[in-house]
C-alpha cells in the first residue's frame, strides 16, 4: 500500500536516473567538479535565476548544503537564528555548530515560519560589537517549512529587511523549494534574491533526485572560502558528475517543477479527501507536500490494517493522534484513493 | 587517445550503473541507511573478511572515510602519524584537523611507505601522559600508496606492532585497497585486521564505482560515535542506497578484485613496454596501478602530439622530467599498446 | 561615591594581595602546577567538600573553567542545557561551542532558575541514541544565579534526578559558590556532590581573589582529559601560583564564606532600606548579593547626581526603569547607609 | 643550591609584586580591560615600538598569546610554518589546530632558526589557490629560539621577504623577545615590524612577570576579530589589571630591557666558566639566556651532588649527555661562579 513516510524514501525519476547511467557511460570527465555537467548545472541555474552572477556548488547532502552555505554567513562567535522545527535546529545533531563555530538561536513563530515581530525583537538586542555576546550573523529559514506551510515572497522580504538592517545575511534552506515555488507561482527569483535571499541551499533529493543539492550564492562575494570548506569537509566529490548529471537532468525542461507540482497536487488531493473525514483535523495548512492531521482511532487503525506507511506526529492536546504525511513526485492518484477509501470506510463502517 | 590522469577521472562499471539504476527504481527503501543494499554490504564484508563482528559504514566520499574514521582514534590533543605524501597529508587540506582535532605528523620512508625504524623512533619520544605534547593516538598508512607500491602483510604487521606497543590505533587508507590485495594474492584478513589494522577506509570509487566509499571497524568499540560523526559531517546520505547498490555490485562476485586485476596488469603492461625504452626510467617499483616514470623529452612530446594525456609529476634530478601514468578498471589494452607504441616510435624515429 | 556596578570591579582582599605577594619572593617552585600551593588547594578542598577523591584544577577566567568542565561532560554531538540567562548562554560567546562542539539548549524558569518541569520536559523527548539529534549529555546550574538567587539542595537534587536519569552530567557554575552557600547555610557538600553535583566552576574573583577560579570533579573518572583541554586552551599557566597562592588564601581560614557573608550581609541592608522606599520594587528575592529593583526616577536621579554607580537593567514594563546593584566583600555599611540616605531624601524632598 | 631548570620557575620582580598589590588595593576599576593599566600598556608600546598605530591586547598565557594571534592570520583551511623546536610545535599540545583549525608545517634549519633557503622552497610550491592544499597562510618564528639563539633583523628580514612574497602573515613567539633584544642591541621597531613582524606575542611571564602576555598587532586591521577570540578562548579577564598592572611595571622605566640584560649576562658569565672546562662543549651559540651543553660525567654528577637544578637535553650522539641551563632576571653572581667552581672542582679533583 501507500508510502506517505517521507520523500526521501521514495526512489528516483527516470530522467535522473538515466542521467547518472549516461553520465557514467561516457568515459573520462574531468574530476573535482571540472567537468562538463557542473559547468551546465551553473548556466541553468543563472538562466533559472535571472542572476547571471551566481555561483553554484553541488554538494550531495542537505545537511551539508545547509551548513557548508552558513558556515560562509557568519564567524565563529557568531550565532544564527532559525525556528524551533529547522532541519538545522532539530534534525542536523551539531552539523552548524561543527561547520560555522556558531551558536543557534531559535525564534518562534507559527506554523512552522519565524514570526517577523519576533525576530525583530530578537535582533534588536543590544548585543552588536560587544564581545561578550555571540554576534547575530545570519537567519535561516526553511522554504517549504518544516510544517509543510509556504513564505510569500514577502514575508521572506519582511525577515530580510531585519535582518539586513543589523548586517545578518539571509539563508534559505531550500530542501523542499520546488514544492514552495511550485505552490506560489512565482519566478525563483521572485522568492529568493528578489526578496533578500544571499543564500540558497536548494535540494534536489526529496523531489525525484538520488542525492543531490546545489548552494546558490546570489552574490559570488559571500561564497569566498566555499570551495575551501566543501573540501575540508569531505564534501568535494571527486567524480562530480554523479552529483551534477542528476542536477543538469533536474533542472532541464522543467523536471524540477514538474516533479514538484505533482506533489503538491497529491497532498491537495489527500486534503480534499481527509478533510471531509468526521474527526479528521489539520495542524497547518498545507501549502506544499507535508500533511500534519490529526485522524480518528479508527481510521488510523483501518489504515495501518492495510498497509498504509506513515509516520506519527506529536500532538498538543492529550487523547488526541497527529500523522505526517508525505507525498512526493512518484505518489499516484489511484494510491491516493485508496488509501482516502480505506479511511472514509472505516468511519462509515461503525 | 589514452587518459592516464587518474583513476577518479574515468566512468563506473556497467553492472555498478546498472545497480544504481535497479535500486532507484525499486521503489520505497528505509532512509539514512536502514535499507537493504546497506544490510547486504556489511554481511557481504563479514564474509569477505573473515569477521563476522565488524562493522560497516557508507561514506560517499574518500577524504570523508578517512578522517572520520581517524577521528575514531584519537581524541582532540592527539597526533597521527603518516607519510609525507599520504592523501590525508598531501591533499586534503586540513579535514583531519577539521573533524579529529588532531596533528599531523610526517614520517619518511623509501617509495611512499612509512620507514619502520623512523616509526619506531617518532613513537619512542617520552611524550606520553605529558600534557604539554600532543599524544601520539593513529598511524595511518595508504594502500596502495601515493607512489604505486604495495606494503606486504609482513610490513603492516611491523608498523603495528610499533604503534600498539604504545596504544596507538592502526588506520589504512584503502583508497587503492583493491590494487594492493589484487598485488599481494593475500585475503583481505591477512592483509588488515590479521596484520594488525583496526580501521580500514576501503574505496570503491576510484576502482569502478561512481562515488562509494566503505569505512570498516575491524573491532566494533572503535566505531563508538562514528554515527554521530558521520551525521555531524553532512555525511549520512537519506538515500543512502545511493552508496550502499554501489558497494554491494562491487563486492558481488568478485567485481573489485576483478576491476583491480585489469588495472594492475594495464600497469604492467605498460611497465614492460617503457623499461624497454632507452631512456625511460621508473620512479619506483610499480605493484599496482600507477607508474612514475622519466620519460625522454621525444617520448612525451610525441605521446602528448598523439594526444595522450597523464599528469607530470616533480623530479628531484634537474633537467629531468617526469610523469603519473595511472590505469583504471576500463584501461584498453589496445590503448595501452598504442601509448607504447607512439612512445617506441618516437626513439625509433631519431 | 560607592560602586555596585559589579562585584569584578572591586579590587582583592588584603590577604590574597599579600599571599600573591609572599609567593612570588619566595624563589623556584615547580612550574605548570606541580608547586605546593596546587597541592595544598586541592587538599583544602578534599576537606572542605568532605571529598577525598575529588580532583581540582585551578583556571585562571571563569569562562574557561564552565567550558573546561562542561567539556568533560559532553561529546562533541552532545547537547548541554541551561537557563536562558546563565553566564555560559548569555555572556560568554560561543565559548561553550568551542571547547566542547555541543549544543546549548535554553530552559526557561522563573527567577534565573531553571523550572523541574521544564528540565523533566525537555530531556523526555525521544532522542536518545538517534542519531539525527543532538544528545542530551549535561545540565549547567547557576548557583547563585544570575538573578540573585539561590538554589536549595532540594532543588538541585531535583533536577540532577532528571539529568541522572537519563544519564546527563550536573555541572555548576559557582562564579558566586560562597554567596550561595552563606545563604543556604548547608556543608559545601550538601550543596554540591550530595545533591547530585558532577563538576563544580567555583569562582573566587568575583569575592575577593584577582583571577582565581577552580574546577572541582567529584568523580575523578569524569576528569580524564581535563588536564588536555586546559593546556589545548592555552588555560595551563607556567607560574600556577598566581592562581593557586590566591585559592590557597581564599579557602584558609574561611575568608571565603566571611567576604560572601559580609557580601551578602551588605545586600540585605541595601534591601531593607530599599523596600521601606515608596515606589521601589524588587524584581527578584534577593538570596546572594545581586539586587534586582524598580527605583522610581527622583531616587535614580538623586543616586546619579550623588555619584553612586551601578547598572541598569532591563524591565519589562513600560515606563519602569530598573537596576542592578551588586555588593561585594568590601562594601562599606557607612557607604551603604549613605546610598539608602540619598535614596531616601530624593522622596523625603518631594 | 642554584636552579637552572627554567625561566618560568623562578619568582616576580619586586615592581612587579609592588605593581600588582598596589593595583588590586586601589578600589574599583572597569572590568574586562577597560582600566587605566591596560590603556597605558598600549600606550607605552606604542612609544617603545614607535608605532602610534598599533593595537596591544594582554593575555594571561604564553599559549594562548600565540596561537590567538595565529587565528588571525590564517582561514581554517590554512597552514603555519615554524621550526621543528617552535613552542607551537613541539610544547603547546595542539592549541594551533584547535585556535585557528591550521595545519602545522616544520620548517628545519640550524640552531633552532628556520632556514630561509628551507622556507622558499616550501612555500614555492604549486598549491597557492587549490583546493586541495591547504593555503599557506603564516609563519612563526620564535625570538630568542627554542635553542638560546637569536635572529638578527635581517634574518628575520629574509624570511619576511619570502613570506610577504606569497601573501603569508608574520608571527614572531616574543616568550624571550626581550632577551634577544637586549643581545642585539637594535630598537624593538627594527626587531619587528620594520623587519616584517606582521603581529608579536610578547611575554614578561619568563623575564620577571608573574604571567603576563601581550599580543601586538603593528597592523590594526589584521586584529580584526581578536577580541571575539579571546573571549571565545575564555582568556578575557574581567579583573585585567592582574595583568595590565604586571606589563604596566614591566614596560616601565627599562625594567624588561634591565631583567633581560642582567639574564643574558649571566648566561655568559655561565658559558665563560663552561668553555673553559675541559670537556664541556656547547650545542648552540649562546645569544640569549639558554645554554646547551654537554657535560662529562664528572662534572653533572659533582653538579648533582652539590644540588644544582637543570634538565637534560636529548643529545644526538651516543655516550654523550647534554643538558640545558637557563638563567632569569634573579640569577646571582655569586651562585653561578660557585656553580662553576663545582663545575671546576670536578675535573680538578681526578
Amino acid at each position: 500500500m501507500i508510502n506517505l513516510r517521507s520523500d526521501n524514501e521514495v526512489g528516483a525519476h527516470p530522467r535522473i536516473i538515466e542521467a547518472v547511467s549516461r553520465a557514467f557511460s561516457s568515459g573520462s570527465a574531468f574530476s573535482y567538479g571540472a567537468d562538463e555537467w557542473t559547468r551546465r548545472v551553473e548556466d541553468r541555474l543563472r538562466d533559472i535565476f535571472d542572476k547571471p552572477d551566481l555561483v553554484a556548488y553541488p554538494v550531495g547532502v542537505g545537511t551539508a548544503a545547509n551548513v557548508l552555505a552558513l558556515a560562509c554567513c557568519t564567524p565563529p562567535w557568531g550565532s544564527v537564528y532559525c525556528h524551533p522545527v529547522a532541519h538545522i535546529a532539530a534534525e542536523e545533531t551539531n552539523a552548524l555548530e561543527f561547520y560555522s563555530g556558531a551558536r543557534l538561536v531559535r525564534v518562534d513563530g507559527p506554523a512552522g515560519k519565524i514570526d517577523p515581530k519576533q525576530l525583530a525583537e530578537a535582533l534588536a538586542q543590544p548585543v552588536y560589537g560587544v564581545v561578550h555576546f555571540s554576534q547575530p550573523s545570519a537567519v535561516s529559514l526553511t522554504q517549504a517549512t518544516e510544517h509543510g506551510t509556504v513564505y510569500a515572497p514577502e514575508e521572506i522580504a519582511a525577515l530580510a529587511t531585519s535582518a539586513h538592517r543589523h548586517g545578518l545575511k539571509m539563508h534559505m534552506d531550500g530542501a523542499r523549494f520546488a514544492n514552495a515555488l511550485s505552490f506560489v507561482g512565482c519566478t525563483p527569483s521572485e522568492l529568493t534574491w528578489k526578496a533578500g535571499i544571499d543564500v540558497l541551499s536548494l535540494g534536489a533529493t526529496k523531489n525525484g533526485a538520488m542525492a543531490a543539492e546545489v548552494v546558490i550564492f546570489f552574490n559570488a562575494e559571500l561564497a569566498q572560502g566555499f570551495e575551501y570548506r566543501r573540501k575540508r569537509g569531505g564534501h568535494l566529490v571527486s567524480k562530480m558528475r554523479l552529483i551534477s548529471a542528476q542536477l543538469d537532468a533536474y533542472f532541464a525542461d522543467g523536471l524540477w517543477l514538474d516533479n514538484a507540482r505533482h506533489a503538491n497536487a497529491m497532498a491537495r488531493r489527500l486534503v480534499a479527501g481527509l478533510t471531509a473525514l468526521k474527526g479528521a483535523q489539520l495542524l497547518y495548512r498545507v501549502d506544499a507536500n507535508e500533511i500534519f492531521v490529526v485522524l480518528p482511532a479508527q481510521v488510523h487503525d483501518a489504515l495501518q490494517a492495510a498497509g498504509a506507511q506513515y509516520h506519527p506526529w506529536p500532538s498538543d492536546r492529550p487523547g488526541e493522534r497527529a500523522f505526517r504525511l508525505v507525498t512526493a513526485f512518484d505518489t499516484e492518484p489511484a494510491a491516493v484513493d485508496k488509501f482516502l477509501a480505506v479511511a472514509k470506510g472505516s468511519l462509515g463502517s461503525k
